[in-house]
């Protein structure tokens, strides 16, 4: 793999592991709090970042070694409305900055197996944005989110509450690669 | 909290939650490649790297907002006798670098939260090297490890195969604050 590819590669996987740790810390906050369903999310979406963070590893399985890798990333634990903002800003960081300009580079390298994983999660990180605003809306009048089951792609971390879609909109998989997080 | 303390907290912070994430895909490895002990080692090991990126990042619960963090990861999706080898070393670097490094900056600025988590994982770390050792070696020979069920510490991370311990050695709490991997 190009080594400017593998290097966004590696900080992609850096930054999804970090997202998926502190939403399980925000997912834990947001429990004792009083938000079920806003606990429920982050825990979704935690598993959501998992699914970025191995498509990642596994794109980069052959370029084996210790490196130094440098991600971004959000952190502070403080009320449920703040770790919300701090969860909106992170997905928004990488739809709007951080994939678009990753991409650009494997594109211009031609790294199909970093097109991939970037690209699933790009398209799945707008759902999350979406669902963390609408959690962070509720909270900030005191409620917790009215959502139904929520379920995540397997493969492309694709987030959605309510129905179980017959096929995954991102990556095009059946409703049996989902997971779902129920109440 | 002191800049050059918080700065190599997040950077733990950002080693064990990618950490926490190989080990999730080298149990699958090992998982598929059928060493059932050593998937379940892997998962076990995998857990106790969240304990300590949970602690970190609590410890820096204060420290709010975006930050690009520098962190020292092993990468490569190999053979299970590669991925634990990788494991060692990542272990290793941790024991006899990074932490007694961080620990020495975190004692001069009289950081205890810091220090604390920082403790915890140092110790920890070091039953990981010890039990991934023993499963290479095991593995270098066409076998599974011979282990019985894994504890490991909720507080500290610290992990130990066979009978439950009354009380952590690391942390003192008793034996209600392990969870279990068992066959
Ligand atoms: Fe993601
Ligand atoms: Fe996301
Ligand atoms: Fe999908
Ligand atoms: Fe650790
Ligand atoms: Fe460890
Ligand atoms: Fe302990």
């Amino acid at each position: 793999m190009n080594p400017m590819t593998a290097d966004n590669l590696r900080s992609a996987y850096g930054g999804e592991s970090q997202a998926h740790m502190r939403y399980k810390a925000w997912g834990t906050k947001a429990k004792e709090e009083g938000f079920e369903n806003v606990a429920r999310l982050f825990n979704a979406i935690s598993y959501a970042e998992e699914v970025h963070a191995t498509n990642h590893f596994k794109a980069l399985k052959d370029e084996k070694g210790d490196f130094s890798v440098n991600s971004g990333a959000v952190f502070g634990l403080g009320s449920t409305s703040e770790n919300l903002q701090g969860a909106i800003d992170g997905e928004n960081f990488e739809v709007e900055q951080m994939y678009p300009a990753y991409l650009k580079v494997a594109e211009m390298q031609n790294e199909k197996s970093a097109i991939r994983s970037m690209k699933f999660a790009i398209e799945a990180e707008k759902t999350h944005s979406r669902l963390f605003s609408k959690a962070k809306e509720a909270v900030d009048q005191g409620k917790d989110i009215k959502i139904g089951d929520v379920h995540v792609c397997e493969i492309c971390g694709y987030t959605v509450e309510g129905e179980l879609p017959e096929k995954c909109p991102i990556c095009g998989v059946k409703e049996d690669k989902f997971k779902t997080f129920n109440k």
